[in-house]
């Protein structure tokens, strides 16, 4: 007999979109479930719904001044506030008074934060514990309990689009994330299983004209669409406009992910490499008071 | 024996990218055009490269101000300017200058204009004759000469992605252009040939909160993608965001095209709706002064 391993209640959960305001999926679903919070929200859990970047998602911008989903370290929210300071950093700071403090027992149990990407990544939770930053390629609720703070990332959207079949996969996430979350608060034991994450060992730029720095290749078609597939030494990665095949130039197979992700143009980010891990979860249960 | 109709030769040909400034197919194959462009130009053919919307590339919008591609109505193209007139309408107007002016001796013969969508619509040519506007599913060289001023649509792309196999097409659409306008100016006579061409009937909006405008419904999952299949009375249209599927309400069966293109959003265009017709293209060849 295993005894499983008691966990806090998940009494208090937030469900996030329009933090890109241009990933159309969360914008959409959250006001569906503003409009129904009523009948979908289970007893053992208090739910908030919030658009988190109100004016980007009236622009249908990723984010007006700056990316909002980078200013939620504690230098930027505790940061004095002026008139000059960009309108995301702002809004983060009230995010963080709503939902948190940050960190503080008053912070809410659970944030889901949905988001969509121009990737072939299925459906994904991407997840941050300090400075290792990791990626699953289907949800596991018992991962909530690792990791509070959480994104649902599904692709492939166009960004400024919303797709149907999309819309249904996130709406489905979010429907199991909270059935299994109002399960374990009402004491359903779960038992232990194993999970794939992709751990980020290194994000890869375009190449670039050094001069001007535009990009001078595209993500090579035999790469293109194909997240989540071992890449080799030799395999190609980019086509160049001028016609030539840039190969994997590495000894270590590794795994693509966020291969050509629009929003990371800007970023210097054709796709990010990852080791994948099998990571054991271990039995739980809601710990009594 | 049929006679050939003779019409004057092309000899000033101008390809435009980043007319809409997301659209990136056109951004970099117009880059690379512009590095090549001494060996790529036929002899027979005086070649000019535009950034259209340099603001907008550089900002990867569509648009800074407003919409590049609506600016070229005679009414815009002579409207007097100030320090508040946007800068497209400017933009507009030097355009006009240096491939024009529209209707004038002393514009260029073609201008080929690089566009993307992210509708499933592969390689398309809009056109406008009057107030008929017109589409045509695989680019017909003979065309350009009843459409002087003619687009190169090519989908699905994100906007703001640049797709390797997306760009190849549009090079290669391009190269065929080009060598299509150098026999053509050469002399080599052309048989007639019949074309099929999508003519516009209406435009049909997303269904909408009459409250706030908001969109309640995505295009259907059978509708997305397939744009130029015919739709009939009772094949679903819309999946609302309630689940409800609104279905094609009109007797007469149309085609869809355009269908989820992320600019048209707000533009009110969920899809567009066409007759197709067959039209006979009369043999031709170049006119002899």
């Amino acid at each position: 007999v295993t005894s499983s391993l008691g966990l806090p209640a998940l009494s208090r959960v937030a469900i996030c979109g329009g933090t890109h305001g241009n990933e159309l999926s969360g914008v959409y679903l959250l006001r569906e479930l503003q409009k129904s919070r009523q009948e979908e929200a289970p007893d053992s859990v208090a739910l908030v719904t919030v658009m988190s970047n109100p004016r980007a998602v009236q622009q249908c911008r990723r984010y007006t001044e700056t990316d909002l989903n980078r200013c939620f370290t504690d230098a930027t929210l505790s940061s004095p506030i002026s008139d000059r300071t960009p309108y995301e950093i702002v809004r983060a700071q009230e995010l963080n008074a709503l939902l948190g403090p940050k960190g503080s027992a008053d912070a809410v149990d659970l944030v889901c934060d949905l988001h969509n990407t121009t990737a072939n990544m299925g459906t994904c939770t991407p997840t941050s514990r300090g400075r290792n930053h990791s990626i699953q390629p289907s949800m596991s609720p018992v991962l909530l309990h690792l990791c509070p703070l959480d994104a649902m990332e599904i692709g492939p959207q166009p960004h400024g689009v919303i797709r149907a079949d999309i819309m249904g996969i996130m709406a489905e996430g979010v429907r199991l994330m909270l059935d299994w979350v109002c399960r374990f608060n009402s004491g359903e034991q779960f038992k232990g299983d194993k999970m794939e994450v992709y751990t980020l060992v290194r994000n890869v730029d375009y190449p670039r004209d050094p001069a001007t720095h535009s990009i001078i290749a595209a993500i090579h078609p035999q790469l293109q669409d194909r997240d989540f597939c071992l890449l080799h030494h030799g395999d190609p990665l980019f086509l160049h406009f001028s016609g030539k095949t840039e190969c994997y130039p590495w000894a270590e197979p590794l795994y693509p992910f966020f291969v050509n992700e629009g929003a990371y143009y800007e970023k210097g980010i054709a796709l990010s490499l990852a080791h994948k891990n099998t990571v054991g979860i271990p039995p739980i249960c809601v710990q009594r008071d």
